[in-house]
């Protein structure tokens, strides 16, 4: 670092010869919440922090996960020396199965991690070949050009780790997620020390969480929620429900402990929040006295103020727990008149309504609810603006990168680190799929890599959606599918070869099914005419049809006047008779009635 | 009132002989927010408060407007006396047009309001016939056993009132939309002079507004924000955008005041927007120097900070101008580096995600962006909790009804009411299409109107959409439709009387239609067998057809294998077909993918 920040600006934009600069590359997280997956990679080798994946928003009908598009890294295989897992949230490691099912890397992970990342992989059959290794923080790690050192950091799942990466051109720490919990549940600090130190030795490049990045002040800690807790523990005489995500075991310990202190027996709800709970105790992240843990079906046993019972579903996800609960469909768990229940999680953007639901109908069921935004019974895991200086400060970056966040909220990150005196010229705020190159003396966006993006998978994990497939389930959607099938007879596609048949033949050959149905029954004599060809209508989404046999008779005549008024030759190409039929159509239901279906005309030959 | 509140539970629930009690049917807007409309009836009178409409979820595709069900009024059309509007609302007046098109009945609201009305009352063709009658704050109309006073209150629109109800059980008072705003725009305070008179006199109920029950304290006044504004425009250099609702007048007359003291020349976009502000200028509900006005295509002729442009667009609508600006795709206005658009509306739960992609392609394009999450730039027009004590101690109400709101907005407002003193027994929670009746010693709920719900309207106005085309819909933007089609010979049907037809024969009838149009092109000698049997396979939304070859040629064989399968008696039975073709591909297919698309199998017959 020869030069100082002021003429950065005037340096060559091409590294010296000798250099071997460092490449970053988001996959995923940068332009989005969720999906985190980034890149770095110098002439030889090449690592990937994060395999997350992301939850489809309302606008990706029937998707049920998005995966990273990791065709970049499928094409470097053999430069891949590891993949780093910061914590075991899903947004960071839900991917993972899905990425060793295409590459054999070793990956790294602290206890924690890889224990709950196990479970999934098992699940997709690559537990076995999968190479997990176990890091503990404080632990340095070689990967070719590059030395990872894990530093723990807090955040609402134990064991979390920023990542200190030496590389030839500098040190890179990647954050993780992370927040500075002065007094946490596992009395685990974040690593200030190291990360001082690191900041004493000189950051080149910070890459930090941008998650909370428009919230003002610092996020509270963990702790900051019990005495709220404790306050509804102590005035519900009835069943208390807690609700919270499966993976926030610092959370899940204050419950327990809570429920401990209020003589309450705990029975856990939900496959994923009883495998967490199962791995954190066995692990020692969770200390959980099992004489108190009952089994949730044995919860109807117990009188309503000897229990509580900890579930999912504080998104108001259909299929969870507690929305079941809500509607009385639970088969064995029940909300009555004068139970409590505590939503204590985040009220998620986009999942208002579904949240809003459930908690309608808890309330017509008599409960009494808590939650963010009526009772201080949630705290965030993600650092807040002031949390962010305090990380800028402690490590004092020669350059910035926001990650982890939609664009505004890495722009409204790159703003805090501008406050805390990092010139706006050594500040990138890059997205997903650029290329950013850092060198000893410069940090910059340099292209696109070729191919990137998000793959969409609809049912088992393999089974990859197209992007034309979701087009026409969102066409479909707003306006229906209409499907008129014509049969013509094979005859005209041959005749046409020859000339004069006249129009008034084809007009005997169109016969609407429904009729001819009728006809069969009481004049055999006519079925010579069915050979010909035939027109029906299918319909779904668009309109009732029991209801609108009108409307379908007259788009039926329009469909035969169309094919009426083709030639000979014109019938012979079925690709022209799909394209008559859909214009006529379009332009019928668009007069009448102002809606457009998908039209999709099939012309079969007999 | 001769009892006190303690023995309101003991009295029995009939009335007395010579009682002329009021019944209470919300047809909208308990339970939900907006499509508000409430009936007040006595045995020969019927009046309507507000005939609002409601925007569907993001759960509704294709879904254009919702109109609530009217059955209940159009068969009492004859009692009707009329309508009332609380306010020039969407939500309080956007089905009046809908209402009037099938009932012949008198509307009264003030001047603001009915102009605002009459502009798509024009659009659907009713305003010719509509029976208008203009009334004033502090007027009182003669409607059969009612007597309806008007009431000045303060909301985010000009010229809104509540209405009192005298009754023959007692008066009822019911709020419309409002706020206690100490220093209105307009300088017209809500009359809490005529409140307090009401109260003195007795008021046997309160319907009362819950949007914002779950708020604590008082909203503040609209005025609140003018610092802010004023603030930003001292600060921008280039372009100004401000955009709010097209109804938000009173924000709408701060915008153009600050325009003038910074000396701005004020363009107007949007056509809800230009029409509002045409009709509020003229009928003197804004104060707007129209030599400041400016033709919205001409701003680009004028430099950037001589200029502010007014836009709707605030929820993110896809087809809003904001939205055309964000992507650079408006025909005549550009968001350019340097300009700053202030978002002064609130982000509506559930539009977060259109309204972050709008934000996050404005900050692309170089904008600064205010929105209420990070600057002053909106206060609501709902009163919040102390706004609501306030009126439910200005009025003391013997009987408190919230409105206005989904359940956990209508329970935080009864627990509201019973904290200033009203008796729980004395408070109703009641939801749309119930039945409450108001005596004067009681008010309870006594059933449910035979019909109640929504029509969702998709297209043109008068186009219903059934709910069964809705759940197709859903179904189809979730896992995508297939349409199987099977072309059996109709003497199949008609030998089945018969006996001794083969399932070889079957067979050589079904043969899929791509070999076929190969082998038409080869062997003419082929085509008798093709009169017996086809199978065609559509889909759209499950899987891409174009890469799935193999997958639907299964799909074929398996279908085929089903109708071999069927016996002659079978075979002529089209819905056993249909329903043996469903069941064999609907598990072949959640075998193989997991997925459940709708299947709906077409069978024709030649």
């Amino acid at each position: 670092m020869t030069k100082n920040f002021e003429d950065i600006s005037e340096l060559p934009d091409t590294p010296s010869a000798t250099e071997n600069p460092v490449s970053i590359i988001p996959l995923g997280g940068l332009g989005e919440f969720g999906l985190n997956i980034m890149v770095y990679e110098t002439e030889n080798d090449l690592i990937v922090i994060d395999t997350g994946f992301m939850l489809p928003s309302s606008d990706m009908p029937g998707v049920d996960l998005i995966f990273p598009d990791i065709h970049y890294l499928v094409e470097r295989q053999e430069k891949i020396r590891g993949i780093l897992l910061t914590h075991g949230h899903e947004d960071h490691i839900g991917a993972l199965a899905y990425v060793l099912r295409q590459l054999d890397v070793p990956v790294y992970g602290t206890q924690l991690t890889l224990a709950i990342a196990s479970g999934r992989l098992r699940e997709y059959g690559v537990l076995g070949k999968a190479q997990l290794n176990t890091i503990a923080p404080g632990d340095t790690v070689e990967l070719g050009d590059f030395s990872a050192e894990f530093i723990h950091v807090t955040h609402s799942i134990p064991d979390s780790v920023a990542i200190a990466l030496r590389t030839p051109v500098g040190v890179i720490v990647h954050t993780g997620d992370f927040k500075f919990d002065m007094t946490p549940i596992d009395g685990k600090l974040s690593d200030v020390q190291t990360l001082a130190r690191l900041g004493s030795e000189g950051v080149q490049l910070l890459v930090s969480d941008s998650t909370n990045a428009e919230r003002p002040g610092q996020t509270p800690s963990e702790r900051s929620i019990y005495d709220t807790i404790d306050n509804i523990f102590q005035k519900t005489e009835q069943k208390l429900f807690l609700c919270t995500f499966s993976s926030s075991l610092h959370r899940i310990q204050q419950f327990i402990d809570l429920a401990g202190i209020h003589r309450r027996l705990v029975a856990v709800t939900g496959r994923s929040l009883i495998n967490n709970v199962r791995i954190a105790s066995e692990l020692g992240y969770l200390d959980l006295n099992p004489d108190y843990l009952i089994d949730a079906r044995d919860a109807s046993q117990f009188k309503s103020h000897e229990v509580v019972i900890l579930t999912t579903g504080s998104q108001g996800e259909p299929r969870s727990a507690l929305a079941l609960m809500a509607l009385d469909n639970h088969s064995f768990l029940k909300v009555e008149q004068g139970d409590t229940v505590v939503m204590s999680a985040r009220i998620i953007p986009g999942n208002e309504k579904s949240i809003g639901n459930v908690v309608n109908h808890l309330l017509r069921r008599g409960a009494k609810i808590y939650h963010e935004r009526n009772a201080n019974v949630h705290v965030s895991g993600h650092g807040a603006s002031e949390d962010l200086k305090l990380m800028l400060n402690l490590l004092q970056p020669k350059f910035f990168m926001p990650m982890h966040g939609e664009y505004q909220n890495l722009m409204r990150h790159a703003e805090i680190a501008e406050s805390v005196g990092i010139p706006s010229e050594n500040i990138r705020v890059a997205e997903d799929g650029e290329l950013i190159r850092l060198t000893s003396e410069a940090c910059e966006v340099f292209g696109r890599q070729g191919r990137s993006g998000r793959v969409l998978v609809d049912g088992k994990p393999e089974i990859e959606l197209e992007d034309i497939v979701l087009r026409d389930r969102i066409q479909l959607s707003q306006d229906g599918i209409l499907i008129p099938i014509v049969i013509l007879n094979s005859d005209i596609g041959n005749d046409s070869q020859q000339e004069g048949v006249v129009a008034g033949d084809t007009e005997k050959m169109l016969t609407g099914i429904e009729d001819v149905d009728e006809v069969i029954q009481t004049d055999p004599t006519i079925k010579t005419a069915l050979n010909a060809g035939q027109i029906e209508i299918i319909s779904r989404g668009f309109v009732y049809m029991d209801e609108s046999e009108e409307l379908i008779e007259e788009a039926k005549e329009i469909t035969r006047r169309v094919i009426e008024n083709l030639n000979d030759e014109q019938k012979h190409e079925t690709e022209i008779v799909q394209d008559e039929i859909r214009g006529a159509l379009r332009r019928f239901f668009s007069k009448q009635m102002q809606r457009t279906p998908l039209i999709f005309p099939v012309v079969m030959r007999v």
